[in-house]
C-alpha cells in the first residue's frame, strides 16, 4: 500500500512533520500535490469537508480508506504502525503530549510573522509582528526549549524517551531547524544555554533514511511563504 | 479510584473541556487547585517538568500513577476508558482530529485578544486586538462553525458522529457558550445560518449530569482573565 499525502505542495509547514515520519519509516508515500494534476486533488477532498473524515485544513493523509487530518493526529497513527512510538499506553500518551506541545510552538512560531491574521499579508501586519516576535523569541522559545532541555535530562537521552526513537523526536529536529533558519540570531544565543537538544537533532539528522531525504530534492527549502519565515527586523 | 484535575482554580479555560467530560461520565474526581492548599500542589508539578510525563502547562490529569497533559491528549484517554468515543480505529481518530481543530479555534480565540503576547496585559495590545477580533470574528469563527456544521450534517446528527455523543460534543458545546460570551453581537449574526450546532447544544446542555453540572457552582462563570472574554470593542 502507498500513503497519500495531501499538503500544499512549496512549503515544508506542518506536512514537514509527517513527511519526517515517513521517510524515517521508510515507507512509500506519495506527495500528491506535488505532482502533476495533484493540487486539484487536494481542493476537491477539502471542499468536500465534512464528508466522511473529510479535514478542516491540510495536511491530511489517505491510508487506504481512511482519510486522517491534523498533524498530530496523523503521527498517532503512523507512530503506531511504523515503530515510530513507544508500545506501552502510557509512554504512547506521552509521545502525544510531546507532539501537542510541539504543535503550540508551531502555531506561536507561525504568529509571531502573522500576529493580526492568517488573511492579511506580512507588510500588513509588520508592525505588530515587531513586537510578537520580540516576546516569542524573548521568552516562548527560551521556555519551550528549556521544557524539552528537562525532558531529554530526565529521559537521559539521547531522545525524549530514552534510547528509542519516537516522531516526537523528530518534530523537535524539524521545529529546530525551523527556527534556526528563522531566528538565527536568538538562536544562536538560545543554543549557548541548550546542551541537550544538539545532539538529538544530530542523532536525528544522520539516520541514513533522513539523512537522505534531507540531501534530496524531496525536502523543500525553507522560505517566506511557510511557517518558518526570515526577516531579519523580527531576530533582533 | 479518583482523578485530580488539575487547572488554574479561577477559569474554565482548557479546564473546562476535561471538566465537561468528567462531569458526562459521572466519575469521581478533585478539581484540586480549587480545594485547600491545592495550587501549591499545582505548582509542584509544573517546576518538576520534565521529571516523568510532567506537563509543560496545565491542565493535567492525575490518573492513578498516570499524569496526562495536553487538553486533547486528556481526551483522548478519558474518551476510550468512559465511552465518550467510538470503539473503532477510524471513529476515534476523526473524534481527535475534530478535537484538534477545537483546540485550533480555542488558541485563536485567545489570541484575538491577545495577539502580541500572553505575557502582556490587554489594555497593552488593546489596538492590535481590535485589528485581532475583526479578522476572527468575520473570517475565523465562520469558516470553524461552518465546518462543524457539515460535519454534523454529513452525520445526520443529533451528534458529530452521529447518534451517539462523543467528547467532541461536549467540547464543540463549550466554544459555542464561549464564543457567544466574547461576542454576543457577532455570534447573533452568525447564528443565523447554523441549524445543525444548535440542536447539538441543547441535547449536550439537557443531559442529566451535564445539566446538573452547569447549575452547580462546580461550574465557573466566563470572565476577563479566561480564553473566551468579552471586552465591547472587540465585538463590532
Amino acid at each position: 500500500m502507498t500513503y497519500e499525502l495531501y499538503y500544499w505542495p512549496s512549503i515544508q509547514g506542518r506536512g514537514e512533520f509527517i513527511r519526517l515520519a515517513l521517510e524515517e519509516a521508510g515507507t512509500r508515500y506519495e506527495d500528491v500535490a506535488r505532482q502533476n494534476g495533484g493540487m486539484p486533488k487536494l481542493m476537491r477532498l477539502l471542499e468536500n469537508a465534512g464528508v466522511g473524515e473529510s479535514p478542516f485544513a491540510p495536511p491530511f493523509l489517505k491510508s487506504g480508506r481512511l482519510l486522517i487530518a491534523q498533524t498530530a493526529n496523523i503521527l498517532l497513527y503512523l507512530g503506531a504502525r511504523h515503530s515510530l512510538a513507544p508500545k506501552t499506553e502510557r509512554d504512547r500518551l506521552f509521545v502525544n503530549q510531546l507532539q501537542l506541545t510541539i504543535a503550540d510552538i508551531v502555531a506561536e512560531a507561525h504568529d509571531a510573522h502573522h500576529p493580526i491574521a492568517s488573511s492579511l499579508y506580512y507588510d500588513d501586519q509588520k508592525r505588530e509582528a515587531k513586537r510578537a516576535a520580540h516576546h516569542f523569541t524573548k521568552e516562548r522559545i527560551p521556555k519551550f526549549l528549556g521544557y524539552f532541555e528537562s525532558v531529554l535530562e530526565n529521559s537521559g537521552g539521547p531522545f525524549l524517551l530514552g534510547r528509542r526513537i519516537s516522531y516526537a523526536d523528530l518534530s523537535l529536529f524539524q521545529i529546530m531547524e525551523g527556527l534556526r533558519y528563522a531566528f538565527p540570531r536568538n538562536m544562536t544565543r538560545i543554543e549557548k544555554k541548550l546542551r541537550r537538544i544538539q545532539p538529538l537533532c544530530e542523532r536525528v539528522a544522520t539516520r541514513p533514511r533522513i539523512a537522505d531525504y534531507l540531501g534530496s530534492d524531496r525536502r523543500l527549502p525553507f522560505n517566506e511563504s511557510g511557517i518558518f519565515r526570515h526577516y531579519a527586523e523580527l531576530d533582533t
